[in-house]
């Protein structure tokens, strides 16, 4: 058979993700330390564990209804009020979905039709794109700066609006670079779309890991609610990637349409993942602050430290990532991590893995142990100097 | 908003499931009996549970590979060649995917571009029309024939054939006719696919649910290997709706493409139900023959009651499903359906719901204990016998 002609024009335009480009040659390495993975280091708090665990031991083992139990979706209801002054009805609002992921892909395909554009700031996950296209429409990149502390601003979006603009991607608190929106961001942003049909996909996955400020959701400004689409999950905020559970929330023409997609698509999300995730809802405040106090210490701690060696870098205010600018070092961003990789055994994600915008830093996750991150630091110290030396007896 | 114009018009044609219609009004009466939805109501077998709850234990509450865990793909492939006869490299040509669901979507999205054509027999399970249209193709529904036991003959699928068929779905053994495809029925399908490039989405999901014979994938013909796609899972082999585990093997070229889409869109299947799937793959196929063999009783008990009552009824040859003709009843399937739940409160699920063939028919799902089937084919006798009676008195 010949493949190539029998495989959709689409699949076969998207390009793999850049971020696990190395991970082969990271796990064969020994005493390689990995600042590569988006991923909490903590196991799932036992609490949350053991409900999933009781619910093996009643036999809840059957699907849920399609947009996740209904008392699941009463907590997270209460949740988005009682952490985000967000309101959503349980009934017709919220759908329960296998991580941000599925809930990102429903909406995009929910809501592009063939040639519609979305506009995505960059450097930020590799998602959106490809799923964008898969939907059939057209990602439009656009890059945020590092000197407006990787904010999308106003001007940014004015400039990429065109009369095909069907979505607006705001993925923030942001991966990779650790930018926020503020309010005053969003005012901004909602002045600029006022008269316009563009529909709002606000991925708030790292909506907890905010450092010296409060997340803001679009959909907390009136003037946007009706327009946003609100992806969140567990898996950043609760350290539950594994049970794969996100939801989305929005106006109810908008999601019950997108049900229908999931039910067809996915059915249910896993139960077990629904019991642990209403204990979460429950009782699981605490651990979401005690896991970021302990991320907001290492944050400090890298991003002291990349400054120290010589990389500036803006200090990230959400998620757990620090995106140092290693221009200085002469490398491209790919030179850099492969180089770094090779020669000193730690793994950091190449910038532009994220997009034209991510060219000259490179992404380091502080989702890892203190003595790591120190280590890490150590090496890069070693990596630089190193390379400094061997420049200079190059041009000497 | 004008939610209306700003939703994708795939997904506004996408019509909800006709399945779970009468649901609500089921869920609010008392005493009644459900042979609607169509699930086994044996509770996942308790070692399997176990390794789901001993992986939490553990702490194993991270993503696992995009392609689903090393160990797992080598335990399907494994079990793939030691119950069918289906060779797959575990390291290409397998992902572990969110139940079968997912793995019908991700084929459809990485085969159709838009105008092209996918061949579904009907009757069959409601998600691969809404799936193709939600590609970008256009679902081309053929009629199975009870006469023909409800097979594909080579005839309807050459009649059904263009220029732009891009992919064929077998859906067998089939929900909800029970109807299976022997060795030499798809041998008559390669006949006529031979001198294509149609590629062949075989949902073997029923495939341990056989009576009387075992069930022969059309990727155990050498002639139809390389153009087809298997997906299955463990939803129905080992009563494991819940944990959302299904996977798809083929072609390495497809599969590969597959998972970038499945990176994107959903990451990994869930970490604690992939630890329970290597369970279920070692240690379960006890757990498959016996409630295999409790089906078979069901069913022949089943069938046996529905003839007695006066439905004629194609014996089943695989599925938990028994769809009897109901034409005698002079009713559509929709008003016998939803008759009977209202006077007799037993839900059966209309045959229209699966498609334009289903219509004169109804679905009963014998995934349900022996007393309530018991008990429903007496309600059924009753409701029938009121039936003909009003009937008679309207006549004379």
């Amino acid at each position: 058979m010949n493949y190539e002609s029998i495989l959709s024009d689409r699949i076969k335009e998207v390009q793999p993700s850049g971020i696990r480009r190395f991970f082969d040659i990271l796990e064969e390495m020994k005493d390689a330390i990995s600042l590569g993975i988006g991923e909490p280091d903590f196991v799932t708090p036992w609490h949350i564990r053991d409900a999933g665990i009781y619910s093996l031991e009643k036999g809840f083992t059957k699907y849920t209804s399609n947009a996740g139990m209904a008392e699941l979706r009463r907590e997270i209801a209460a949740y988005l009020n009682r952490r985000f002054q967000l309101q959503y009805d349980f009934a017709g609002q919220i759908i329960v979905t296998v991580g941000g992921s599925e809930a990102i892909d429903l909406s995009l395909r929910c809501l592009v039709n063939p040639g519609d554009e979305v506009i995505v700031p960059v450097p930020s996950f590799v998602c959106y794109g490809p799923l964008t296209s898969m939907a059939g429409g057209t990602p439009v990149l656009v890059e945020t700066k590092a000197e407006n502390e990787f904010r999308l601003t106003a001007d940014e979006l004015r400039a990429a609006i065109t009369p095909r603009t069907k979505v607006l991607v705001l993925p923030f608190p942001n991966n990779p670079t650790g930018g926020i929106m503020e309010r005053t961001d969003l005012e901004a942003i909602a002045e600029v779309v006022r008269d316009t049909n563009i529909m709002i996909l606000s991925d708030e996955i790292y909506a907890e890991l905010t450092y010296g400020q409060h997340h803001v959701s679009p959909a907390n400004l009136p003037e946007l609610k009706d327009r946003t689409i609100v992806v969140n999950g567990f898996s950043k905020s609760h350290a539950m990637t594994g049970w794969r559970m996100g939801y989305v929330c929005g106006p109810k023409e908008i999601i019950q349409q997108m049900l229908k997609l999931h039910q067809f698509g996915i059915m249910s999300a896993p139960t077990v993942s629904q019991y642990a995730a209403v204990e979460a809802m429950r009782n699981g405040d605490n651990d979401i602050m005690k896991m970021r106090d302990e991320y907001d210490g290492r944050r400090r701690y890298l991003v002291e430290g990349l400054r120290r060696i010589g990389l500036p870098c803006f200090e990230p205010k959400g998620a757990f990532y620090v995106f140092p600018d290693i221009r200085s070092s002469g490398l491209t961003s790919d030179e850099f991590c492969e180089q770094f990789l090779l020669e000193e055994k730690v793994a950091v994600i190449s910038g532009s893995a994220f997009g034209p915008g991510g060219e000259g830093f490179v992404r380091c996750c502080y989702a890892t142990g203190m003595k790591d991150i120190a280590e890490a630091l150590t090496r890069m110290d070693n990596f630089l100097t190193n390379l400094r030396k061997r420049q200079a007896r190059a041009q000497g």
